[in-house]
């Protein structure tokens, strides 16, 4: 019991000298590769760079005792910063005090809701983001995000969470932009482009190992903050309106205590709630990609429960929103972690460089954090999806167009709702109209066929019709009108035979209908029948009156049906 | 196409006299019945008693012109008259003329709504109201609506559209109980329930024909109406304190404007959305029924279009909103309506009676209608169909009850919305884990039958692996676990067959998930195959890569996989 809620103690026995040496090694790796993106995904939230650092510290410890996945490294991740600036620019200004708190806040409601939903063992729930809305809304996400560091590149004031409210302050700031600004911005971009297309192959030409090539390659951004913050440092670019990191405080993080306030918790629900629901589905998707790389298994209700811990965890260490990252944890991944333990020695060498380090960093221009997050986010549109959807499935593209629609118009919580929202009304749709077919006997077997696609022997007095849907509330008079409509098309028709095979669910409404067929096709002297139903559907059936008052039997078979019924013509 | 929205074109021509002869008797006889329920309707709804009247002219002579069936009697009905008061108690103060402006409003949205639903063919869109929550919600109203009578039977003050602010109302002026009042309600009530239970076996035994002894027993209410009017007449209790009807304006119904407000507008327009989904259900459903009986069809689409168009007419007739009742259309088809015409007959009676006969309705008093109201509503209460859903399914029932108690204790509106959240969020749950079952074949047999189930072969190095459900996003991610604990739980597989029978839909989402099983059935060194694809889903999978990167075949039926499969172990 206890080793379900702590997972660590069912490794933490097993490990070894060997595990360490891998693990201390990827913990290194990671703390300098994250520490660029902590910062900057904190200024996208709006926060001050620093609460990025923090909330990459006790939430790792978090994840180390309670995660189930070896290699996820959980921290900032851009998704879950562009959705926190957007609640909280809902409720308080940036840079004032109940900013930071209410950063707070959303944490711990983050956090509680993920742990009880793991508690309660909901991770189901997720679920209903089907993979075109998030495909949708992680592209339109990271459509946002580059425009909104756009302002950060030129070197002028914008703000919003819409493209809208971006581009046109963006537009009106523009005459303004800080030529140096760009330069670096500009420059670090194009750096990094090139990099992440050719990097790998050029270090691979250079007669580096694979592995290390690769890792080198992702170093990118690491290069592009030392070699700007050098620049910075040495042009004094600080003094010639480049904006920098600047002071950041030094220290461990300090302990806060979310405060309580009704109206700001209230408001902060629904956010919480889909920042919970996109973070876990981003982290556990990753999560379970790797873990299938390595024939390992994470437990997904055990992972929320870890993912809650991590959040409530930055809630009570000055941090945000935290979620698995998918470039730390490909990063975690590639530098070979084995444990969870790998997390420890990064948070270990997070609080290390916060607590000592941090001066170093007052030059790192804030344009150069931008286009690293720009690059990192392009990648999070995925053109080859979008047009594989519409190929596939307009119903499935139409949910994946309004998600990107709304997300850009509208905002992020707009967009992931009406997509949620849309995606379910179409499958309801879709099952509320389910697929029947009238089936006839292929001559001289015991197989029944479509007797519009096959050729078939039929009776004019018995009518099989096999139904290809569960039978629910949404499309139980759908079934009455087609039985009416069969018997007013067929005077000679003695008996209705519905095939069951496909019917995996009889509800109280689809029961309703089946007692009300029965009763009028006994009106106009028909029988009817069932075949083919399914053993929990018979259970069910049984404890209700309709088998009693049907008028036909239940064949085990349509063949058994046929059989006994094409006989008794009158 | 004229025909098709004007069903008038299809009966008028074969009108004859007969026809007219019967209608007629129906017509006068809906007259007579009719006019105690219109009153009470209207003061039900918070409205003049008059407007009871105005709305059952124009909007019966719309239907007669719109509508497909030939004994639906529409007008004012218990259920939409509380919803109606409901909805307009949160914008205006019943007896002011914006109360009466807010009547006209919603009767004009709704109106609006069900022509639009009509003419796009969104009958469809009434399914998602679940029997069960219909059920319940019938049930609860039925409560509420008796609660509401309460006050008028015992002559006191009350207000309120949920139970909790009725019976605190209703306690705090219990003192208060005007004894007069509470005799002629009472009286009533106990005779009222006596008629309904008795009343046609009383007149059976006095020798009476048994159409006769139905049709008078229930014009039980007539009576009581008739003799309580004399009495007060007689006695003069509008002196002594006892509420009566008092003056109604003579003359036909004044052409009213619904202004143009819009908040108003916006303020109305979920109620108008539920009180139209609700009159339709209860009016289609009634209407089906009774064609069943005589072997008619109605078109629920077309009713949708001669349903808003009576609620457009009540609009513009100092109506409110009006839906095919269930004692109305009782009443009607017992009367042996033929045609629609029954319902212009009936329009012209009650204008008759709104012309000239008004100021013999002076002294009716009020709780001689609240006590009619009460017994009519309480057969609402369906105590069996309770029980019944509880036998049936749990999770039926729990929508049943949530709507039931939300109904009672927070109204009408948050207790229909929370039933029909409800009923979906389960279904999508119950589809959520999709029942699949590993199969092997019945020795000797082409039949392939669960292996827990049945005595079946199978060999160690396939799994088939049938799935029951359609799979799309809430299910995918289920499937992908299921299969991936087939595989590490088998370290002889090599291939494994998921078949198909069942599965009606593949979304994108599905696609995505059976792309990521092959992919690690393939890194684990097993096949993966498809058997018993239908014809639609095959189609769509043939328009994307699946079928090309899948390691394995495509079977067309389980049997010809195991022939395949069984045999080649290496």
């Amino acid at each position: 019991m206890l080793k379900r809620y702590l997972p660590i103690l069912t490794w933490l026995p097993h490990y070894n000298r060997r595990l360490c040496g891998a693990d201390l090694l990827a913990g290194v790796i990671v703390t300098v590769m994250v520490i660029p993106q902590s910062l900057a995904y904190a200024i996208l939230a709006g926060l001050p760079a620093v609460v990025g650092l923090y909330a990459s510290i006790l939430p790792l410890l978090a994840y180390t005792l309670l995660g189930t996945s070896s290699t996820l490294a959980v921290g900032p991740v851009a998704i879950i910063a562009l959705m926190t600036g957007a609640a909280l620019a809902g409720v308080a200004t940036p840079g004032t005090p109940e900013y930071l708190q209410a950063a707070l806040v959303l944490s711990l409601l983050s956090g509680g809701m993920l742990t009880l939903m793991g508690l309660l063992r909901l991770g189901f729930f997720t679920n209903f983001l089907s993979h075109p809305v998030i495909a949708g809304f992680l592209s339109a996400s990271g459509i946002l995000i580059a425009a909104s560091q756009a302002a950060h590149l030129l070197g002028v004031e914008a703000s919003g969470y819409t493209v809208a409210s971006l581009s046109l302050s963006l537009a009106g700031n523009i005459g303004e932009t800080h030529w140096p600004t760009l330069a670096i911005g500009g420059g670090t971009l194009v750096f990094l482009v090139w990099v992440r297309r050719r990097g790998k192959a050029a270090l691979l030409r250079l007669g580096l190992p694979t592995a290390l090539a690769a890792l080198l390659a992702r170093a990118g951004p690491v290069l592009a903050v030392v070699v700007t913050t050098l620049l910075a440092w040495w042009l004094a670019l600080d003094q010639r309106g480049v904006a920098v990191i600047g002071d950041i405080p030094g220290g461990l993080p300090p302990f806060t205590l979310p405060g309580y306030d009704t109206s700001l918790w209230r408001a902060l629900l629904v956010p919480a709630l889909l920042i919970s629901m996109v973070g876990f589905v981003e982290s556990v998707s990753m999560g379970q990609m790797l873990a299938a790389k390595r024939r390992q298994r994470i437990s997904p209700n055990q992972e929320l429960v870890a993912l809650g811990g991590s959040n409530i965890a930055a809630a009570f260490s000055a941090g945000m929103p935290v979620t698995g990252g998918l470039s730390r944890t490909v990063i975690n991944f590639d530098a070979g972690a084995q444990t969870p333990m790998a997390g420890l020695f990064a948070a270990l060498g997070i609080a290390a460089v916060t607590l000592a380090l941090t001066p170093l960093l007052y030059h790192l221009p804030i344009a150069t954090l931008a286009a690293t997050i720009s690059v990192a986010v392009l990648t999070l549109v995925d053109i080859p999806m979008i047009r594989q959807t519409w190929r596939y499935s307009r119903s499935d593209f139409s949910a994946m167009a309004v998600t990107i629609v709304l997300t850009l118009v509208e905002g992020v919580e707009a967009g992931i709702i009406a997509g949620v929202l849309l995606s379910i009304g179409l499958f309801l749709y879709r099952t509320s109209r389910p697929h029947s077919a009238l089936v006839g006997r292929i001559p001289g077997t015991e197989h029944f066929r479509n007797v519009e696609r096959h050729d078939t022997e039929s009776a004019s007095h018995v009518a099989l019709l096999r139904i290809d849907e569960s039978l629910y509330f949404a499309n139980a008079r759908y079934l009455e009108d087609t039985v009416y409509a069969l018997v007013a098309s067929r005077p000679a028709l003695e008996h209705v035979v519905l095939i069951c095979s496909a019917v995996n669910l009889i509800d109280a409404s689809a029961l309703e209908s089946l007692d009300a067929i029965n009763a009028r096709l006994k009106d106009s002297g028909v029988t009817l029948h069932l075949a083919e139903v399914k053993g929990p559907v018979m259970d069910r059936l049984k404890r209700s009156d309709f088998l009693d008052d049907m008028t036909g039997r239940v064949f085990l078979s349509t063949y058994a049906a046929w059989h006994e019924l094409s006989r008794d013509a009158t």
